[in-house]
């Protein structure tokens, strides 16, 4: 049996990228590999990066040709930092879930199951894949539950580990109100860390306390410096996960945690405290450059990337399966997702519907599911 | 036996910064302690930082009472950075060589000896100090060529340590001209570690050519960022340490690095190359802020302040001892470093000479003599 379908693809060429659902015919599964039909994918802010490249959005254009499809100009400075992609067809979406409807002969038991995955291309109707791509559902949850279960959770997840393994007891969230930051959130109350909100609005500080945060400080506040220092001092948090990037928000935090640092040493040096302090950027809400006022935080600060991937491979697979087991025990509690609309994949090339879920506004989360045209 | 000598001191208080030369009693040393007559010792930029705070030049005025000293205004804003040292009178220099004059019971072999050592208040005719911080100095080496066997040997030998642990096959360092970068210099080409060495001037360029350097860029070139990716191109360098600090050039350098990196992938991916890219920032040539267009450098980067103490220790005594023992050997050739002026501790007091030392340009060294007055 052979499976048909549609597959959404991101091209860059002569200086245009060209959105497109194209038909294609799903070769048979190896030994090894499964069919699974798509019935949920996210929308994560990390998937518009290979969808939409460096695209000019204010150029979008319905495509003169008949095929569905939407084309974006992007400009010439650009072009140097998708050199690696020109001429490509890529298939785009990180995660999703679906029904497993053809199994090689070493995954037979996946028949029919419903399942959870991660490894792209999955805007799609049907994706083959390696059976230990994988994560069968919990008996009773729909793909909606399960089709975000790797990004965010492992994210989060990842952020508690990596503040651990460097000995830090506090860690500093901002963009906190996404579902990643109230997983961090709910994951931060049950362990035992402590845990600093940083959110641009009231309504989203109203979303944290709602789930049981004790710290949420509000950027836009006049006295927000003042309330960062506080809760620096309460909590001694000396990490950070930082999604904006740019500006000068992660040097301020960086600031925080050495002024209270500073102000519990026993005897003045002007390296300032030995204590390190760690600010990660792991997302771009912001894509300017990031300022770093570095000689208020005195010599012992580190400011790195954090990605997914490379941390799951330096952590190792037994960090990795325990953290893969606690998001399939918790799916529908510490790891939930919500979502504010429900999309077909031909929506998703509609110009409106785009242009919507690339916003990336709080509280404003996509989900993908073919089966509705 | 007693010994009474001078100490230059720093102290801030009341919105002033004053040094003065303070005539003081040495204690007789304890049992594990000697007392060294202080022959030498280099004013190193990271010496300047405690001897003038953050001190207004322009204020400077000679004090109005009878004792040798200098006074400055500290501007408000900035007295928060040093409050941990307000109304403290502290010694300075981190470093110096002389002759050990008494000695505890346990430090007896040393009486008589000339020494090298490191711990601060150098600067002073006398110095009581544990044996333990001391190192004998090789037979026939003057004061001066031990006066810095410390701070910068160990600091350039720690560069290269630092390198190799975190498996980096090339470096790229700037302000390279300094003593410092001489070292360095000589420290790769004799231990295979490939060097990319970046000046502000054509002078600073032959400086390094001539003890044999292969990659020397001029910062102030036209073609200057084509060179610098040709540089990164041949060596593969994927760590950089950087006595400049703020602006842009740490980025252009993780930059460079990025780009060479990517384009050996075989396959693209929009969160960059997956090889860490290390920006070490150990100096504050430039104290504006750092800004990283982290963007152009993929997910796999860091940027961190380095600092030659917390090193030591998180390099463990074995390396530390392996590093002393090295300096020992290499005093006069791989460690040699060069003076411009020798001054006495009087002079270091006088405005002009003040001035000059600060300046801290490339080539001109400072050091003191006490014995000189």
């Amino acid at each position: 049996m052979t499976f048909t379908g549609r597959e959404l693809r991101s091209t860059i060429k002569d200086g245009k990228l060209t959105l497109s659902l194209e038909q294609v015919e799903i070769d048979d599964p190896a030994d090894d590999e499964i069919v699974v039909r798509v019935e949920a994918a996210p929308i994560n802010p990390s998937d518009l990066g290979l969808l939409l490249g460096p695209s000019d959005l204010a150029t979008l254009e319905m495509r003169p040709r008949s095929e569905a499809g939407l084309t974006f100009s992007i400009p010439e400075a650009r072009l140097a930092s998708v050199q690696g992609r020109l001429g490509q067809s890529m298939g785009v979406g990180n995660e999703g879930a679906g029904t497993v409807v053809a199994a090689g002969r070493d995954a037979a038991s996946l028949e029919g199951k419903r399942v959870g995955m991660i490894g792209g291309a999955m805007y799609a109707d049907y994706r083959r894949i390696k059976a230990a791509e994988v994560i069968p559902l919990p008996d009773g949850a729909t793909a909606a539950e399960g089709a975000a279960m790797f990004v965010n959770p492992l994210t989060a997840l990842g952020f508690v580990e990596t503040a651990r393994q460097g000995g830090h007891t506090g860690i500093i969230h901002t963009a906190a109100a996404s579902n990643l930051g109230q997983m961090l959130q709910k994951i931060c109350l049950n362990d035992g860390m402590t845990l600093i909100n940083i959110v641009r609005s009231q309504e989203q500080m109203a979303v944290l306390r709602e789930i049981g945060a004790s710290h949420v400080l509000n950027s836009q506040d006049e006295d927000f410096t003042a309330r960062l220092a506080e809760a620096v001092e309460e909590t001694g948090a000396t990490i950070a996960f930082d999604a904006i990037g740019g500006g000068t928000l992660g040097s301020d935090i960086l600031r925080a945690m050495e002024q209270v640092q500073v102000r519990q040493m026993a005897e003045y040096n002007r390296y300032g405290s030995n204590i390190l302090k760690q600010l990660y950027i792991y997302g771009a809400l912001d894509p300017s450059p990031v300022v770093l006022d570095r000689l208020k935080f005195g010599f012992q600060w580190s400011a790195s990337g954090w990605l997914l991937s490379p941390f799951l491979q330096k952590a190792g697979p037994e960090v990795v399966q325990r953290m893969r087991s606690r998001v399939v025990d918790e799916l529908t509690t510490t790891f939930a997702s919500q979502y504010s609309r429900v999309i077909s994949l031909a929506e998703a090339l509609e110009p409106e519907v785009l242009l919507a879920y690339e916003r990336k506004a709080t509280g404003e989360k996509f989900l993908i599911d073919p089966s509705k045209g």
